[in-house]
């Protein structure tokens, strides 16, 4: 099925390859009644594959986002956090293979371009518009290029989830795509989610581009409420390389069409459910970025107890997930614990050598200072082979916890960032 | 030449391989009156080469020191903070393959060991004794093999610096060396240093284990003081892999023998020689550690400029350098300047994207927040084709300034990394 005007388009076109060893395969994922999503290639790289994303929302469909917090975002980000200020939404563009960060005032103004133009087409507020790239740093968004996409894009038919997921890529091994429901109210609300994302992953960020969508009714600020509460433990608590996108976007679109009493905060009939729900599918999310971690063999768990504060645990936690030492080692199936004794030291939070206990998977390694009596490594390294992997550490000196998740590094990030934008 | 009772012992043993691309030969070392090293076999790990080396220093040599902000250091490292207290020094040991570092009370007890052993040789207090081990993490230091290696060196004839500077040493794949001289009221002084490490090095650590002789004559006080003042610009702004050491250890000794009037303050006449000489040794043995760098190819400088402060301009300068993506993308010899805005962005410093400007090598690549009219990347490309790669990063904001020093992130780190211990 060819949906552009001339140029030959592969829907469900391959993704970059190889495909992470990682991968869960595209979920079952129900529509959402008022959103629509359309693709159109617009040819931001010289590829064969669609990379406009062009999504419809119904009239008063709630809006609510996060955005990175780096220093020098790029126009869509600034856009997004300006916008999300009336709390409403008609549509969403996203492109892939040009970041248009870092491009001055050709890349604002072809950023004006497209959202006059999809305002236009929605008959709304450019206020209700919202954009995302990502890709190729420095560049500026080729205005030609964007507006020749988006008005293919216009007019092609509605796409699926899948195709979806596909085309706000860029260098993902699989589409990442997650579902979740809740009852509000003895109404049955979905919700779904797109992300996008393998590497430039880091903490307390947005965190690469990520859409959720529901019909539910939900008030702009109390869905804010939720993506606030969701983020700690989701895409705030993953990690590949440690280091943050200029662009990362999380964005909530409720569009109301479930029939559910509005909700407008916690104490609603209902409001936990959703929360709950809304929750869950920003952490398969999150966990779906980290799958498709660049050079990923592994899924690692790292849970932080004992410290002296929930803060200073996920500081340890993010320490000990950042280490390239203890990536390597992972990646190696090696149990070299000690690595992890030297991420905690470096974390510069409190820590008490003589105190500290440390358990891969189920098996406890060393406590209070020392490797354990009769300490057998051959449970350590059949939990090692596998390909999910979780680390425990315990401060023994509070309450604190935290769990963060990240995965290994292999020759795989190396040759996949050594070569990127050649 | 074997200088063990029976075993086979290689001098000038060959190191880890290959020799990094961006080694150094190790320079001619003056002997330094009052040092003497004697190396053997304690056989820590099951290798043929020495791994035990035992310095002894003149009556009233002066000691200074700094060691790892780890919260989780080795015994070692406790022994030298509380051992330098006193200030003086009579003998040094140093343990390579075994870092003997979360062992509990049997590595504290290994080492109590070696010290007593080693004051009952030299005939001095226990406290003017100081002790290093790196290696694996977690396993106590064997005390038999440490007694037996010991007992081995008091007996060798003393060896050269380069003997010693091999012998401290684990993964790093060339001996570490560095001279400088000063002139202190008329007295002709020489200063030598030795270092080792190649991974686990990190920013604001003494880092790795390094060591410096002088025949100065310091008082303890200023010998301090002229380490404190060199670390920030030395030892201090380097960085492999972000990860550090629980045994990161420098320790300068000065014997005294020179014939020098007594430096004590900064006020004395020559002691600004003494220091600037001091400092530049510092410099040279950093940089040998990041020339060694794991997997290195590249020696890389980042250079930030108009920062608001010194200390904002150093965080966002170890942001570049330990960037993955930067590092990797000078692997591959790829001018994505687009990186080094990304990892400005995430340092979470005060930077504004439309003033910031980037330089590598003499080429300004983006000012004003956009990349430069006509930039042409041929000479960037040409530039990153060289084995020691400049990168400029001016911020526009204020008057701080940082150097910092790393290497780029390849294959071979992996290789190292993945696969170490076993």
């Amino acid at each position: 099925m060819s949906i552009d005007s001339g140029n030959e388009v592969i829907i469900g076109f391959p993704m970059s390859s190889p495909v992470s060893p990682l991968a869960l395969p595209f979920p079952a994922m129900p529509t959402i009644d008022g959103v629509e999503c359309r693709i159109a290639r617009a040819g931001y790289k010289d590829w064969g594959r669609c990379d406009l994303t062009f999504i419809t929302l119904a009239e008063g469909t709630a809006v609510a986002g996060i955005t990175t917090r780096s220093t020098c975002p790029s126009p869509e980000v600034e856009l997004c956090r300006a916008h999300l200020n009336a709390g409403r939404a008609r549509a969403l563009i996203v492109n892939a293979g040009n970041a248009n960060a870092f491009s001055g005032a050709r890349g604002r103004d072809a950023v004006a371009g497209i959202v006059g133009m999809a305002a236009a087409y929605c008959g709304c507020a450019e206020e209700e518009v919202f954009v995302s790239s990502t890709g190729v740093i420095g560049v500026p968004l080729p205005q030609d290029k964007a507006q020749a996409g988006l008005a293919v894009a216009f007019s092609a038919p509605p796409c699926s989830w899948e195709d979806a997921a596909r085309t706000i890529s860029t260098t993902d091994t699989f589409p990442k795509g997650a579902v979740a429901q809740a009852v509000v109210g003895g109404v049955t609300v979905n919700l779904v989610g797109i992300i996008k994302g393998s590497g430039m992953i880091a903490p307390d960020m947005a965190t690469m581009l990520g859409y959720i969508f529901t019909d539910a009714a939900v008030s702009p600020a109390f869905l804010q409420h939720c993506l606030n509460m969701a983020n700690p433990g989701s895409f705030g608590s993953i990690t590949v390389d440690s280091d943050t996108s200029t662009s990362d976007t999380v964005l909530a679109f409720a569009t109301g069409k479930a029939g559910n009493a509005p909700l407008t905060s916690a104490d609603d009939a209902g409001a936990d459910a959703f929360a709950a729900a809304f929750a869950d599918l920003c952490r398969q999310l999150a966990h779906l970025v980290v799958r498709d971690g660049e050079g990923a063999t592994k899924f690692i768990e790292i849970q932080v107890s004992g410290a002296i504060s929930d803060t200073s645990a996920r500081k340890i936690a993010f320490s000990i997930a950042n280490s390239p030492l203890v990536k390597t080692a992972i990646a190696g199936e090696d149990a070299n614990w000690g690595r992890v004794v030297m991420a905690v030291g470096k974390a510069g939070e409190p820590a008490d050598r003589d105190k500290l206990a440390i358990r891969f998977g189920t098996t406890l390694v060393a406590a209070n200072g020392v490797v354990v009596e009769g300490y057998d490594e051959h449970p350590v390294a059949a939990h090692l082979k596998g390909s999910d992997i979780d680390i425990g550490v315990d401060l023994g000196l509070g309450q604190g916890r935290a769990t963060v998740w990240t995965c290994d590094l292999t020759h795989g990030y190396i040759s996949i960032n050594a070569d990127y934008r050649s």
